[in-house]
């Protein structure tokens, strides 16, 4: 069904919509690219919530050459209205012979929908080339749309032997300054950081992401000028945040999960964390798909115990360091080996002289 | 001063030698090839202490055309009678045209000579082509002949967060099945193994390297009859391993050290562990130049605080386990970053399902 020539183009589009991985969110990153008697004769990909999706793009470069002409695109083109108006109505008015989508929308209220639009219009339609690819390009994004819970990365650190700080508390710091930089680059591809009033404070930490400690390689297709600053979550259960704190002094947006906000008031305070409908609520009324945990051991177990890890990013620094410090979760309470938290290994390199190791937590069910 | 032929048959030679990597302990891996008019006419290796040099197989594979053909070897050929007549005498008998040495004879008393006795017979020699794969491959044996000191493997094995075994004791098992066969390559490769009493009684082991545990790529160099036990050397200062133990029940040989030893009888048996002491005896007495170590924290953290410790190989299981279990060493009672004990990491792969990391300690002076 899809040819040599089909898999080139499609490939070129999902690396146009990676360009896009620092500042669709919380839109997803689509590619297109326009072929016309195997020539390239436009291309485009989303850049920013808003502004064009990527076939417009690519229909303003191709211009009437697009009569015709094969679409790539790593998404299904829109059918409705929202910030801009449905692509499969801009495809159609551009007269296209052919689309090749990579998948359909997630979203399985309007899944099909554009498909359908373009092949009443008498269009060639193919779905499903190079899907996984596209699956995995938006991963946050396409979490979101199906469970209605944001995808969730939790960012660990420690030594060889698991210890997150020493006894008295000092961990600055026990990972490298490139383990540092790439926390950066995960910090700014993500739809918001969620951390804890208690890191806040102790750490005075700002969560934002800081431009020039962003690799080389990402300063190449993110100028200091595009800079998205993810909002950041803060669970402030006891209301313990105060205005000083250099966290305040960020333009970056914060959202206090707190007895105050508004959006929070059916939790239950009393009770430790309520994380299932925070993290709900941060899906559906601020559209966060995509939350970066920094936080301590605590909120880290809670969130494991609780199945609502996605990922976990672990940083481990070539040292030993005892077991008398603070653990990477704390204690856990285990009398049997079949109580731990068994993790799925994906990818292991090393940043500057730690391990960075990406797994995914298996649940037990 | 080295063409690429002589690092084409140089190549061949180590590659030759790796295949004594299983037998000749305590003596060191040699591999010889010599080529006449640029056809391989002989080739051999050490297979076995007390059995011939490599240079001995080599010779008597190639007969009369060894006179003048060119020998290349991967250790200085030895100028004394020992158990076999010196290798030199026999390339001078031979009437060989040339030899290539990777190095010279680590041992500082003999080093050289083996080539002088050579050169003084008009051969020509050339000494130090690939000389360090010749060093990496008897790094053990090059350890001890410079220092007294054996060359010492310590294994740990974990959960991510760095627990050994859970609060109550429980270890088995925390790593793979694959993990625990990587173990029996080791142990095979081996000089001796160390332990302690606890670690025997407690985990009732036996300490041997079992033929059918060993990875097929080792079994097919290594027959079942060649196994060699390597013998295990236990820690029992206070005499508390009792013969109806499953250890005792093996034919491998086993050195105790305790109290009713002779040759440890110097020792402060007040004294929790007096490890140098011990280690130079295992070297000059029981000519034990590689030590393969699988203990407890105690006996572990011992030997690391002590720069004892050459290489780590640290199986890391992908679980996570808490902080309130066993650690790998231990309390180190830190009280500052910079008394962590900082390791470089040689290499990291995956065993199964589990990290296999080698490093090695970083000194601190």
């Amino acid at each position: 069904m899809f040819t040599i020539e089909d898999h080139t183009h499609m490939s070129r589009a999902l690396k146009l919509a990676e360009l896009g991985k620092y500042t669709t969110a919380p839109n997803p990153r689509v590619g297109c690219v326009i072929v016309k008697d195997g020539l390239v004769v436009g291309e485009g990909f989303h850049y920013r919530a808003g502004e064009p999706h990527a076939e417009v793009h690519a229909l303003q470069a191709a211009k009437e050459r697009a009569i015709g002409a094969t679409v790539y695109v790593t998404l299904e083109p829109c059918s409705h209205y929202g910030r801009t108006p449905p692509c499969a109505e801009a495809l159609i008015k551009a007269k296209v012979g052919r689309v090749v989508c990579a998948m359909q929308d997630p979203n399985t209220l309007v899944s099909g929908r554009g498909i359908q639009m373009l092949r009443s219009a008498g269009i060639e339609v193919d779905v499903g080339l190079l899907e996984q690819d596209a699956l995995d390009l938006n991963r946050a994004f396409i979490k979101t749309m199906r469970s209605g819970l944001p995808f969730v990365q939790l960012k660990l650190a420690g030594s060889l032997d698991g210890q997150t700080a020493l006894k008295n508390g000092q961990s600055q710091w026990i990972t490298s300054s490139q383990a540092r930089q790439d926390v950066q680059a995960f910090r700014a591809q993500s739809g918001a950081i969620l951390s804890t009033s208690k890191t806040v404070i102790e750490d005075n930490a700002s969560l934002t992401v800081r431009w020039s400690e962003l690799p080389a390689s990402i300063q190449a297709i993110y100028p200091e000028k595009a800079l998205r600053q993810p909002p950041r979550v803060i669970l402030d259960r006891k209301q313990t945040l105060t205005s000083d704190l250099r966290f305040f002094q960020s333009q970056s947006e914060s959202i206090i999960i707190a007895p105050s906000n508004e959006h929070f008031d059916e939790l239950d305070w009393s009770k430790q964390l309520e994380l299932l409908p925070i993290f709900k609520t941060l899906a559906k009324t601020y559209s966060i798909n995509h939350l970066w945990v920094e936080a301590g051991a605590t909120l880290s177990r809670s969130l494991i115990r609780e199945g609502l890890v996605d990922e976990l990013i672990l940083y481990i620094a070539p040292k030993l360091m005892g077991n008398d410090g603070r653990g990477l979760l704390g204690d856990l309470g285990l009398t049997s080996l079949e109580q731990a938290i068994d993790l799925d290994i994906k990818e292991v390199r090393m940043v500057g002289k730690d391990l960075r190791i990406i797994a995914n937590p298996i649940s037990k069910e």
